[in-house]
C-alpha cells in the first residue's frame, strides 16, 4: 500500500510521519506523471511544487486557511491531496477539470486559467475576511512567470498597504512558461544567489515583509517556514526556490518543452504523436524569414508562449528582431504598436484567450494612433477547451474597435496577400484571425485590404451564405445540402470581420430572401450581428450562425456544433424554414 | 516683451540665458494658468513640470530626441514651447487638443489619454530606432501616479533587458491624481527622504540604472542632470522630485482638488460655477450609507479618481470600507470580485474609458466565477470628449461577456430597485450603466433582475421603440413626433443591456412592422445589434440608432446627434421611411 492510498483529504496528510511525507511526494509525482503521459497536460510546474503542496496541507488547515493558486497548472498535487486523486487514474482522467474550481472542491476558491491573478484574488479574500470578521490564513501562490504580468505587480503594490494576514508564496522555479525575461528575473536570480539577501529587494520595495527559502523541494524546511509565518498579522512574501520538472529527468533537463506536454511514453519521454507540416503559422514564419532576407526591420513579439507559434527558430536566427515580453500582453501591444509607428514591422503573436488582457491597448494605443502593427490572433474558434481558455470571444470585442482592419483569411493565398499588403502600408493596424482548420488553397484577386470587399465565390439566388474565415469550407457543404432541395445559394467569402461591404450587401438584397452569416465564434458582438443590423431596414431575413454567448467547459466540439445548429444538416433545415415563412 | 514672446520653438529655448530661462518658467505658468482658469483643465501637474520641460528642451534636440509623455496632462508647458502657445490665448483655446497629438506637432509622437503607457511606447520607439539604424535619445516621462498601473511596471521590467539608449523620467510629485496609494508610494517617499539612496530601489530591481534629483523645479540642476545622461548607451531612470501645483498657491496647498479644475477666478481660486444636487452617483452614495448603517460589509473600490464619484466623504466616514487601488483598473476588478465572492459587498466605481483596461478581468474573474460584485460604469455615453477619453464603447464589449447582468436603469426608482436586488443576491456580477442625463422619477414594478424583462411603457402598434437607459426620455419625444404622422408607437424600456427578453420581442413582431432600438453609445457590438440578430428571422424591419464605430475628437454632441440621426426629427423620418418601403 502506497502512502497516497491512505491520503483522501488534507486531514490525512497531517497524520503522516516525516518518512511518509517524503514517500507521499513520490506517489504524487507518479500519479500526475501517469495522467499527463496518457492525456497530456502540465508536467514541469506540477512536479516542482509537489513538496510545497504537501507542506502547505501539513501546516495549514484548508479550507479555513485558503490556498489561492495563480496559474492552476501548478495545482495537480493540490488536487491529488484534496480528494481528487481518482482523476489521475485510468478511465477517470476527465472526471476532474485541469484547473482549480470552486464547484469541484471546497479546497478551491476560484476558477483560474490566466496568470497573475492570485495576489489580487487573495487580497480580496483577506479584505472580505476582515470586513466580515471571519478568520483563517489567506495564502496566494504566485509563480511560474506570473510576476511579469501587470496585474500581479498592481496587486503586490496594493498588498503593501494592507494591514492584515496575507501570505504570498513566490514560487520561483527559475522559469516562466518559456524562459523568464526582463530585468526582474535577473533580480530574482540575484536573490537566489544571495540566499535572499541581495540588495534592491522588489518585494520589500512594494512594502512587503520577505523571507527566502533556498530548497523549496525539502519538505521539512517548507514545514518549518510555514509554521513560522502561520497566523502572521501582516502581508509577507515567501520567496521559495523550487525545481521545475523535479523527479522526471526529461522534464528537469528541458524545462520549457516540458511545461506542457502532449501524451508521451513515460519510460523514454518520447511523444506519442507528433504533428507538423504546413500550417498558417508556418506560412507566416516563412514569410517573416523572406522579409528578413529582404532587409525589412521586422520585430516579432510574443508574450511568453513562443512554442505555440514556433517562434524559437526565428528567435535563434534573428535574436535582435525578436522580443519576448513575458506574460505581459498589455505591454506587447503598446510596445509593438509604438515600434510599428516608429518604422519597425511589428508581428505580434497572441492567443485569443490571453490577448483579452490588452483590450485597452488595442483601443487607446493601436487604434487611436493607427499604428501599423500586425497582430495575429490564434484560437478564436469554437473548441472543446476549458472555460478559462475559451477563445471564441475575440470577434465580440476586436470587431467593435474603430480603425482596426480585422481580417479572416481562408487560404494560404489570402494570408500571403494580406501579409504583402499589411507590410507595405503605414496607415492601419491589422489584426489577423489565424484559421485553425488546416491550410487550404484558393486563389485570390485582392491586393488592397484597406476597405471591405466581399468576394462572391459562387453566384446563386434566394439564399446567400456569408462564410467567414475558418468556416468558409464548412459552408460549402451547406450550399451543397441546399442544392439537394433545389436551392442555388450564393456563397460569399467576406474576409473582412470588422467592416461591412455595404454596397455588396445592398446588392444581395435584390435577388436573395435569406442572408446567412456563419462564423467560428460567439455571435454576440461579432460579424453576423453587424450584417443583421445593416440589413434590418431591408425586406430580407438574416440568420446568424455561430456560438451562443456562454462559457463551455470542455464540451466536445461536435456537441457544440449540434447545439448551435452549425452542422450542414441543421443549418440547411433552418435556412429552408426561413425561406418558407 | 516677455521671454515667452520670443520662444516659438525649442530652438529658441536653447538661446536663452539662465535668467531668461527662469523668467520663461514664470511666463509659461502665466499662460497655462490663464487658459485653465478660463476653460478648465489640468492645473497641478502642468505647474509642476514647467522647469523640467524647459530644461528638457534646452538640453535635448526635439524631435530628433523624442519626448514620450505619459498622461498628456503634464504636457501644457511642452505645448507652449513647441509652437502652440497660441492655444493658450483668448479665442484660440480650442485650436489645440488638451493632449499630445502627432497630428498637431512634430514634437509629439502619440495621442495619449490613459496613463502608464510612456515606457512601453518609448521602448517601442527605441527598439525601432535601433532596428532601423536611426538615432536620437528616447525619453519617457512617467509620472503623476502612472507607476501604479500594471502596464508601466510591465514596461519597466522589459526595459530592464534592453541594451540601448532609453531615459525614463519618473516625475515624482508626491501625488497621483488622488493621493498615491500602495506600498510603492511609501517606497518613493523613502527614496525622496534619503536623496535617492534608500534600500530596495525598485528601479534597480527592474535592472535599470538610476539617478535621483531632489529639486526638480531648479532649472540649472535639471540641465546638469540631462547633460549628464544625454546619449547614454543603456536604460536609466531619472527620479525627479517636483512640486505639483508649483507657482499657484491654491493648487500647491490643495493638490488633489487642483489636479484638474473647472474654470476659476485666477485671483482667488474660486470656481466660476459649481454643480451639485441629486445625481445617480449621489443616489448610490446615499444607498451605500444606508447599507453601512444596517451593518452590510460594504467595500467601495475606486481607481484613483474618487472625486468623480464623490467618494471622499464615504472614505472619510468609513475608512475600513474604502479601497483606492491606484491607477490599476485590472486590480480593482479582480480584487473587488474576489471580495464579493468571499462575502463582502463590493461597489466598484469606474469611468467607461478607463475600465477598458480590465476587460480580461471582467471575463476571466468576474464572469467565469460569477462574483457578485457591483460595477458602476459612468460615461458610457455619446459625448463631446476627446478621442482618448471616448466612453461610448462600453456596450460593445461588456454586453458580449457571458454571465454578467448588465443593466441600464432610467430612473431613481429603477436604480434603487437594482441596488436592492444586487445587494441581496449572490449569483451574478452586476454591471450598472450610470445614466448621465439627469435624475428622473418613474415608478418600477421590477424587483428581480436575474433575467431580462422588458417593460412596455406605452402600448401602440406598427412601430415599437426600445429605448435603452439614458435615452429613454429622449425617445418619448420620438414617439410624440410619430403621433403627428398618426403612428401610435409602442415605447419600451428594455433596462437589460446584455440579454434579450425573447418572449417579449417575439410578441412585438405580431403587431409591429418596425422595431427601433435607441442607445446612448456605439451601435456595433451593443444592444441593438443583438435585437436585430434575434429578429432577423421574422418579417419585421429593425432600425438600430446610436453612434457609429469611430473616434471623435471633441466634436459637439449636437453635431454627433445629427450625424447619427438621433434627433427626434431625423429618427422619425427614418422610421417613416422604413414603414413605407
Amino acid at each position: 500500500m502506497s502512502v497516497l492510498d491512505k491520503v483522501n483529504s488534507p486531514e490525512d496528510v497531517k497524520k503522516l510521519t516525516n518518512e511518509e511525507l517524503e514517500n507521499l511526494a513520490g506517489d504524487v509525482r507518479e500519479a500526475l506523471l501517469y495522467k499527463v503521459s496518457e492525456v497530456g497536460g502540465h508536467v514541469g510546474p506540477n512536479l516542482g511544487v509537489t513538496e510545497m503542496t504537501i507542506a502547505l496541507h501539513y501546516v495549514f488547515n484548508s479550507p479555513i486557511d485558503k490556498f489561492i493558486w495563480d496559474v492552476s497548472h501548478q495545482t495537480y498535487p493540490h488536487k491529488i491531496l484534496t480528494g481528487r486523486k481518482i482523476g489521475f487514474t485510468k478511465g477517470h482522467f476527465h472526471d476532474i477539470t485541469p484547473y482549480t474550481s470552486q464547484h469541484e472542491s471546497k479546497h478551491d476558491f476560484f476558477t483560474v486559467g490566466h496568470t497573475s491573478t492570485s495576489v489580487a484574488n487573495a487580497l480580496g479574500y483577506a479584505k472580505a475576511r476582515d470586513l466580515t470578521n471571519d478568520k483563517g490564513n489567506i495564502i496566494a501562490v504566485l509563480g511560474d512567470g506570473s510576476l511579469s504580468g501587470g496585474l500581479a505587480m498592481e496587486a503586490l503594490n496594493n498588498a503593501g498597504q494592507f494591514d492584515g494576514n496575507l501570505i504570498v508564496i513566490m514560487n520561483d522555479n527559475e522559469m516562466s512558461i518559456a524562459e523568464n525575461h526582463g530585468g526582474l528575473y535577473a533580480h530574482l536570480a540575484a536573490l537566489r544567489a544571495s540566499n535572499g539577501t541581495a540588495e534592491n529587494n522588489i518585494f520589500r520595495a512594494f512594502g512587503l515583509d520577505y523571507k527566502y527559502l533556498a530548497d523549496g523541494n525539502d519538505i521539512q524546511s517548507l514545514i518549518a517556514l510555514f509554521e513560522e509565518v502561520k497566523d502572521i498579522d501582516h502581508p509577507i512574501v515567501l520567496h521559495i526556490h523550487t525545481e521545475k520538472g523535479r523527479g522526471y529527468e526529461p522534464a528537469r533537463t528541458d524545462k520549457e518543452n516540458w511545461h506542457w506536454h502532449v501524451p508521451f511514453d513515460l519510460a523514454t519521454g518520447e511523444s506519442k504523436n507528433s504533428g507538423a507540416g504546413k500550417s498558417y503559422t508556418s506560412i507566416v514564419l516563412d514569410y517573416m524569414d523572406k522579409k528578413m532576407q529582404e532587409g525589412s526591420p521586422i520585430l516579432a513579439i510574443n508574450a511568453a508562449i513562443p512554442g505555440i507559434f514556433n517562434l524559437k527558430s526565428f528567435a535563434a536566427k534573428y535574436p535582435k528582431n525578436y522580443w519576448d515580453g513575458g506574460i505581459a500582453e498589455q505591454f506587447t501591444i503598446t510596445f509593438g504598436g509604438a515600434a510599428a509607428l516608429a518604422g519597425a514591422r511589428s508581428f505580434i503573436f497572441h492567443n485569443s484567450t490571453f490577448v483579452q488582457r490588452a483590450f485597452d491597448q488595442f483601443v487607446h494605443d493601436l487604434a487611436i494612433n493607427n499604428e501599423p502593427a500586425i497582430v495575429f490572433v490564434k484560437g478564436d474558434v469554437i473548441s472543446g477547451s476549458d472555460e478559462t481558455h475559451q477563445g471564441d470571444f475575440a470577434r465580440g470585442w476586436i470587431s467593435n474597435i474603430p480603425n482596426l482592419v480585422y481580417l479572416a483569411p481562408t487560404s494560404e493565398e489570402e494570408m500571403l496577400a494580406v501579409l504583402d499588403w499589411a507590410t507595405t502600408q503605414h496607415e492601419h493596424p491589422v489584426i489577423i484571425n489565424v484559421p485553425e482548420h488546416g491550410v487550404e488553397s484558393r486563389p485570390t484577386v485582392l491586393t488592397d485590404f484597406s476597405h471591405a470587399q466581399y468576394q462572391l465565390e459562387k453566384s446563386g439566388e434566394e439564399v446567400a451564405i456569408l462564410a467567414l474565415g475558418g468556416l468558409y469550407s464548412h459552408s460549402e457543404k451547406v450550399a451543397a445540402e441546399l442544392e439537394k432541395s433545389g436551392i442555388h445559394a450564393s456563397l460569399v467569402n467576406p474576409l473582412f470581420i470588422s467592416s461591412l461591404d455595404k454596397e455588396f450587401l445592398t446588392a444581395l438584397t435584390e435577388n436573395h430572401k435569406v442572408i446567412v452569416t456563419v462564423e467560428d465564434g460567439v455571435v454576440d458582438g461579432g460579424f453576423g450581428q453587424k450584417v443583421a443590423s445593416y440589413l434590418g431596414k431591408y425586406n430580407v431575413k438574416v440568420l446568424n450562425f455561430g456560438a451562443d454567448k456562454e462559457f463551455n467547459d470542455m464540451v466536445p466540439v461536435t456537441e457544440l456544433y449540434t447545439r448551435y445548429h452549425l452542422t450542414p444538416e441543421l443549418m440547411t433545415a433552418d435556412i429552408l424554414t426561413a425561406l418558407k415563412d
